[in-house]
């Protein structure tokens, strides 16, 4: 019986601790700098004081990349220009370290691993896999459901002990990414079944759209939507309905991460819907998101503003795996670092007095 | 005579290399990504390849934050809410490690060195301090020129010695700092000067000026371009008549870095009128430039697009010292890193064809 890990996760997560947050706040304004002048970066670092608990907060490093791997019945539909082998050959190269998400990683001192729970093939062993696959794809959502509600779980059970497991190895961060031609279909009828907005409103062109394609793509997302029900639906419902198993297990994941009390970092459109979808599951778990990139995908806009997060990124990026999340990490321990290694007014060696 | 460090680095800059950035450019189109997927962090790479002459382009780290210190006659005026000994305690603070720019340089495995050209008092002797004062302070630029040109040339001369040192201990970006209390005010006369722009067009709070002093600090800015006769001066004069002795110096770090072909990184109002200064004696420095930090500073954003530069972070900072382009050399390093290390279409494991 799946659900186990899921079910003890949402038990286990909590709400921010606000005296953290207060005690944060005033040790901000101590900082040897005109109060507020570091702008998002103090709130960032004040979040990270709520989560864990401490101020001033543990620096959120090393980070884990938990990138989920999946394929989608609904490309029958032509959704995405890209051939579904792409998912398996671009799985094989990340997990040798030569993707943007295995190099930003890299880069950022955080380890990754390629979770392959919904790919149409079987990986090939390596030190960066694990082969734990649900099924092979999901079906098409525009027939009915994508996935049972219990391959559902089964994928969310998956990304909980994947976020247990990389906390226990060490983890003080964690990044939900993400391999599957045709998966930001699925994220848009997430956000729109979630956020209650319509299908044009949160579709977008993914991995390179053309302007029919994204009309086709639109179409689709309403079709799934209709044909699921999406509004008589649960949250369980809506995920295992238009979602996809790695979408699934991203949710777990992150919903892994705040029960651990570690900070998440979303990268984009298929983060943030299954962000949405773990909101959806476990509501406190938003308080323990950051937005590690804003980037052009209209779905990625209206998820983070529902979720209210403020980017710690915007570069334009939109090549998912997590790629935008493993490059803000370095900025998030930043946050951290100038709270717990800058001096203080009450040290008495510079004045916080104004003369004016 | 000063001037002869300055007249050899202005000799010294070069234009970007054209070879390379072709070279970059397809380069990028043959990684294992949508291409342009990466957004603006493709740009950066390509820049680093046409300012390094090499592709991939090398690592721009480990970077050094070169911070100049002033005091300013024109703080008579009541332009900044802070005490003029603020300069001194927060040289101390800085050197010793616990200023916003020592943290982030330190995160960003920057080495950093404080260099007193102008500040009212002597700092004391330490690892990070570099007295070189070229005077206690400029002069009140309302009522005149705040330096000699022939001060402004041997500060001028002190950053781009700094930057060469720098470079010759193994440096690969720079990044210009700055502490001043009163120094945003010279920095918005710079900008209005070298863009055409009015002052209250690019004069804003700073370190916190309430309404009132933003009226009475955009006066003084206008004053100071009248007194100093700013339409009838060269590159040069305008420096000398409304600038800082920290915003000389800055200026000849860029071009310091400029000519060592390694970029150059801005944080905010003052170094991107620092940067104007250095692009007006030498028009070329302007291709070796990233703008680390974009803030709310309205003389920042109209420098940044005379410019022309795209920013790499925006958080809302306004703190000063180099703090934005400290927090900004790791996501500039991951461009480099993008090129360096990721697969290839041509390496045969990923196909780059579409399907649809």
């Amino acid at each position: 019986m799946h659900g186990e890990a899921l079910r003890q996760a949402i038990e286990k997560i909590g709400p921010l601790d606000e005296d953290a947050r207060a005690r944060a706040l005033a040790w901000q304004d101590d900082l040897t700098k005109v109060p507020g002048s570091l702008g998002d970066l103090e709130a960032f670092g004040v979040q990270l004081c709520a989560i864990s608990g401490q101020c001033p907060p543990p620096v959120p490093a090393p980070g884990f990349v938990g990138v989920f791997e999946g394929d989608h019945g609904v490309q029958t539909n032509k959704v995405s220009p890209w051939p579904q082998e792409i998912t398996y050959t671009m799985g094989v190269n990340l997990a040798s370290g030569g993707a943007s998400v295995s190099v930003l990683a890299r880069h950022a001192g955080a380890d990754y691993r390629l979770y392959n729970v919904g790919g149409l093939k079987e990986l090939p062993e390596g030190d960066h896999i694990v082969n734990c696959r649900v099924a092979a794809g999901t079906a098409d959502l525009t027939q009915g459901p994508a996935m049972t509600r219990e391959q559902a779980t089964e994928a969310l059970d998956i990304g909980v002990e994947a976020a247990r497991d990389a906390v226990s190895s060490g983890a003080r961060a964690l990044v939900p990414g993400e391999l599957g031609i045709g998966n930001t279909t699925p994220a848009a009828a997430l956000i729109a079944a979630y956020t209650g907005r319509p299908a044009d409103a949160v579709t977008g062109r993914g991995a390179g759209a053309d302007d029919e394609m994204l009309a086709r793509k639109t179409r689709t997302v309403e079709q799934g939507l209709a044909a699921n029900h999406v509004a008589d639906q649960d949250a369980l419902g809506i995920l295992a309905g238009v979602g996809g198993l790695e979408h699934a297990a991203m949710a777990g994941f992150i919903l892994g991460g705040a029960a651990a009390r570690v900070p998440v970092v979303l990268d984009g459109v298929i983060a943030v819907s299954a962000a949405l979808a773990a909101v959806a599951l476990a509501p406190q778990a938003r308080d323990y998101l950051f937005a590690g990139h804003l980037g052009p995908e209209p779905g990625l806009r209206v998820g983070l503003e529902t979720l209210g997060l403020t980017p710690l990124i915007q570069l334009g990026m939109h090549l998912g795996e997590g790629s935008g999340a493993a490059l803000a990490l370095p900025v998030l321990a930043a946050a951290a670092k100038i709270m717990r290694e800058m001096s203080h007014f009450s040290d008495g060696q510079v004045s916080g007095e104004r003369e004016v």
